[in-house]
C-alpha cells in the first residue's frame, strides 16, 4: 500500500487495516515515509481518531520497530510468574517507583523498569536515579538482562534502539500540534512497555494539578485506552487513577526524593507515599502472578517491615554502578547549600498545597526541565514542612527551599508563595486511589 | 504568531485571523515553515475547512508571495476598461482559449493569459501553444508587458517567480492526500489569476467525464468558492458551468487543436467550439468593461466574421516568436504520420462520445501527461469523424487516430474502442452552458 492511499483512507475517516497501520509504522521507523507524509497522517489521526484495535496494531508495530528485551530469555521465574512493571503518567514528588520496584523485587517479582526523563513540572525517574553518585541507567540490552537476573530488578533508560518509530513520531507530534491525541498518547506509552517483554503492567494515572491531566473524565478515558491497548497486546493490566492535587510525600527535587524513598523503604517515610507504594507493589505481585489477592499485600508489608525492601534497593544501586552507602548516609547525595523558607502569610489551617505550583517552583529552581535539552540540578528542591490540615501561625515556615542562586530562587518563589492556601477548616480526608480500571471494565465499555 | 499555535487553532476548528493566515502563507513562501508543519496544517485545513474570508486572505497572501504583473503600468486602456482573463478548469478538446483570447483582444480587451501545463486527461493550453513552431511562452515579466502592449494579448507560462507559496503548497498537497479541498483548490487557482493584475475574470468550470469534476453539485460548490474569492479579491467575476460529457470540437491532440482553433477563427470550426468561444469572449468584454451587455456579442461575432480575430492570432503568434504562417498553412504544424481508424461495431445512432475515454486515449497516445514529468508529443491525437446524434453503419469509421508507435496505439484503443456508444435514438440537444454563477449569486448564499 502506498503512503498516499493510507493517508487518504484515514483522512476520510476509515478504519485502517492491520497491513496499512504496519506500513505506516514501518515507514516511520525506516524513514521511507518522509516527515511531510508522517505529519499529514498524524493530523488525520488526530482529527479522525483511531479504534482501539487500530491503536493496538500501531502500538505493536512501534514496539517491533526496534530493540526488545525478553526477560524470559534469561530468567523464567520458577513460580510461573511473569515479569511486571509499573508506569506512572508522572506527578510532583512522585518517587513511588524507587520504593515499589525494590519492594516488588524483594517479594520475588521480576521488574524490568524502563524510564524516561522528566519534562515540565512532572519529574522523571531517570533524573532521580541520576542523583545517586555513579548510578548508571544507560545500559546495553546485555547489561539490562544481567542486572535483572542478578537482582530481579533493573532501572534503565530508554535508548535510541527502543521503539524508534515512536521516537520519530513523538518528535514530529511535538512540532505539529498533534500531541494531545489519546490514541497516540496511549500507543506511545504502551509501545515502550511492550518492548520490556513484561506480561503484566500496573498503571498509575495521576489526576490533578500536579499531573499530566487535571480532569477525571479525561484521565479515565486515557486509562481506558492504556488498559485496552495493553491488554490486547497480551499484558495483564490495571490502571489506578490516583490523586495528584498535592505533592506525593514531603520532598520535591531529585536527590531529596531519593532520600525520601530510602526513608520510606526503612519504614520512616510519609504515610501517603508508603501507602501508594504498597498498593502499587501489591497490584504488581498479583498481576505478575507472584502472589494471590489474599497474601500479596501482606508480603509487601513484610518486605517493608523486615528491611528486605531497602536491602534490595541497596543491591540494585550496587549492581548498576551506584554508591550503595547512600542507603545509610543520605549526606552522600547532593544538596544545594543555600536555603530559604517560605512562610505562612496568616494564621489558619492549611487547606491546600497545590502540586502544580510546587512543581513549577521546582522547575524554576532547576530540579526539572522546561524544555527537552535543559540540564537538571540534582541538589535543588523543596521540603514541605507541614501537611494539608495542619494549623499554622502567620510567619510560620511551611516550605524549605534548597537553591543555587538568587535568580532561580526568586523565579521559584513566584510559584511557591501562592502554592499554600490557608483557610478555616481542614480539608476532608480523601482516598489517594480514586478508581481502578482493568480489562473487565474496558470490555464493558465501547471505545 | 508561532506555527504551532496557528496549526493548533485550525486543528481545533477556529477561524484564523488575517495575521495567522498571512504568517502561514509567508512561512510557506520563505520556507520558514518546514514541510512537516505545512502538511499538518494542510490536513487540518482539509478536515476543518476554511471560510470564504480565510480562503480570500490565503489567496491574496499567495499572490503577494512572488512576482506580479500589473498591466495597467504599461497600458491603461483609454476606454476605462480593465484587463480581463478567462480560466478553464480543463476539458478534453478544450482549445477555446486559443479562439477567445484573440477574439477578445481584437475587440479591444486587454488579455494577459497565464496558463499551466496539462496533467491527466484534461489538456493544458501551454502544451497546445508548444505545438506552434517557435512559439515562446516562457517570457520574462518585461516581455509579457511588451507583448501585451503590442498586441493586447499575451499567452504565457507560469514561472517559478509567480506565487511560490502556491507552488510549494501544491507540491506538498499532491503527496499528502490534501488536493481535493475546495477552499485550497479555489485559492490556488485564483492566487495565480490575481498576479496577472486583471480586474475581471471569466471562469469556465467544466462538468462531466472529460473535466475535473463529474458532479454538478460539486462543480457548483467549486464555482461559488472561485467566484467568491475572486470577487473579494477585487475582480469582477462570473463562472459558467459548461458541459464536458463529450469532447469540445472534433479534434483532440495539441497540434490538431491549434489547427481547429485557427479553423474556428476563420469561421469554419465546429459549432460547439465556436459557440462557447463567442459566449466566453462576450462575457470577457462585458466584465472587462469593453462593451455593454447589448453590443458585446455583436462585436465578438463581427471580429469573427471580419477575420480580425484570426489576424489577431497571427499577430500574437508572431509577437511571441512563433511561425505566423501556420494560420494559412496547417501543414506547418506537426502531425504523426501513422493513422488508424476506430469503427462503429454496429449500426445505429451515436448516443454518446465519452470525453473522459477520449481524453484517456489521447494521454495513452502521448498527447497528455500521466505524471508531471512526462513529455508530450504535439503530433499525436484523435479526430472525431462523427457527432453525437449521427447515424452510422457497422464498420463505419468514427475516429481517426494519429499515432507514433503500435504500443501507444494499442494502449489508446483500450479507451477509444469503448468511447463511442451506439443506440437507437439521438440524444436530446442540451445547452452547453448549464448555469452561470456571479457575485450576486454568491451574496445570496452562505459559504
Amino acid at each position: 500500500m502506498r503512503a498516499l492511499d493510507i493517508i487518504r483512507l484515514k483522512r476520510d475517516g476509515h478504519v485502517l487495516s492491520r497491513e496499512a497501520i504496519k506500513t505506516f509504522a514501518g515507514g516511520v521507523a525506516d524513514s521511507s515515509w518522509p516527515d511531510y507524509q508522517v505529519t499529514a497522517m498524524l493530523m488525520a489521526i488526530f482529527l479522525r481518531g483511531m479504534t482501539l484495535d487500530e491503536a493496538t496494531v500501531l502500538t505493536q508495530a512501534m514496539a517491533e520497530s526496534g530493540a526488545r528485551l525478553d526477560p524470559s530469555d534469561v530468567l523464567r521465574p520458577e513460580n510461573g510468574s511473569t515479569p511486571v512493571d509499573k508506569h506512572s503518567t508522572g506527578g510532583v514528588g512522585d518517587k513511588a517507583s524507587l520504593v515499589l520496584a525494590p519492594l516488588a523485587a524483594a517479594c520475588g517479582a521480576l521488574v524490568p523498569m524502563m524510564s524516561g526523563r522528566g519534562l515540565g513540572h512532572t519529574g522523571g525517574t531517570l533524573d532521580k536515579l541520576a542523583a545517586i553518585p555513579g548510578f548508571r541507567t544507560g545500559l546495553s540490552v546485555e547489561e539490562v538482562r544481567q542486572t535483572l537476573s542478578e537482582t530481579g530488578c533493573v532501572l534503565f533508560r530508554q535508548t535510541a534502539e527502543v521503539a524508534p518509530a515512536d521516537r520519530r513520531m513523538y518528535a514530529l507530534r511535538d512540532v505539529t500540534a498533534t500531541v494531545e491525541s489519546i490514541p497516540l498518547i496511549a500507543s506511545s506509552i504502551i509501545s515502550k512497555k511492550v518492548t520490556e517483554g513484561i506480561g503484566a503492567l500496573v498503571l498509575d494515572v495521576k489526576v490533578g494539578s500536579g499531573g499530566f491531566m487535571n480532569d477525571l473524565a479525561q484521565a479515565r478515558e486515557l486509562s481506558q485506552w492504556l488498559v485496552g491497548i495493553s491488554e490486547r497486546s497480551g499484558l495483564r493490566t490495571e490502571a489506578l487513577l490516583t490523586r495528584m492535587d498535592t505533592p506525593l510525600g514531603r520532598r520535591v527535587g531529585n536527590a531529596s526524593e531519593v532520600r525520601e524513598a530510602i526513608q520510606t523503604l526503612k519504614g520512616e517515610g510519609p504515610e501517603d507515599l508508603e501507602s501508594l507504594s504498597v498498593i502499587l507493589a501489591t497490584r504488581m505481585l498479583i498481576l505478575g502472578g507472584v502472589a494471590g489477592e489474599d497474601e500479596a499485600a501482606g508480603r509487601v508489608r513484610e518486605a517493608l517491615r523486615s528491611g528486605r525492601g531497602v536491602e534490595k534497593f541497596r543491591q540494585i544501586i550496587a549492581a548498576q554502578g551506584g554508591e550503595p552507602r547512600v542507603i545509610d548516609d543520605p549526606a552522600l547525595l547532593p544538596l544545594a547549600d543555600r536555603e530559604a523558607l517560605v512562610r505562612a502569610t496568616k494564621r489558619g489551617v492549611i487547606t491546600r498545597i497545590d502540586a502544580g505550583r510546587v512543581g513549577h517552583g521546582a522547575v524554576a529552581l532547576g530540579a526539572g526541565r522546561d524544555h527537552a535539552d535543559a540540564a537538571v540540578d540534582p541538589g535543588v528542591g523543596i521540603d514541605l514542612l507541614v501537611d494539608e490540615g495542619a494549623t499554622v501561625n502567620a510567619g510560620e515556615p511551611v516550605m524549605r527551599v534548597y537553591y543555587r542562586d538568587t535568580a532561580s530562587l526568586e523565579a521559584a518563589l513566584v510559584h511557591l508563595q501562592v502554592a499554600t492556601e490557608v483557610g478555616e477548616a481542614a480539608p476532608p480526608q480523601r482516598s489517594l486511589v480514586m478508581e481502578t480500571i482493568d480489562g473487565r471494565t474496558i470490555q464493558a465499555q465501547s471505545l
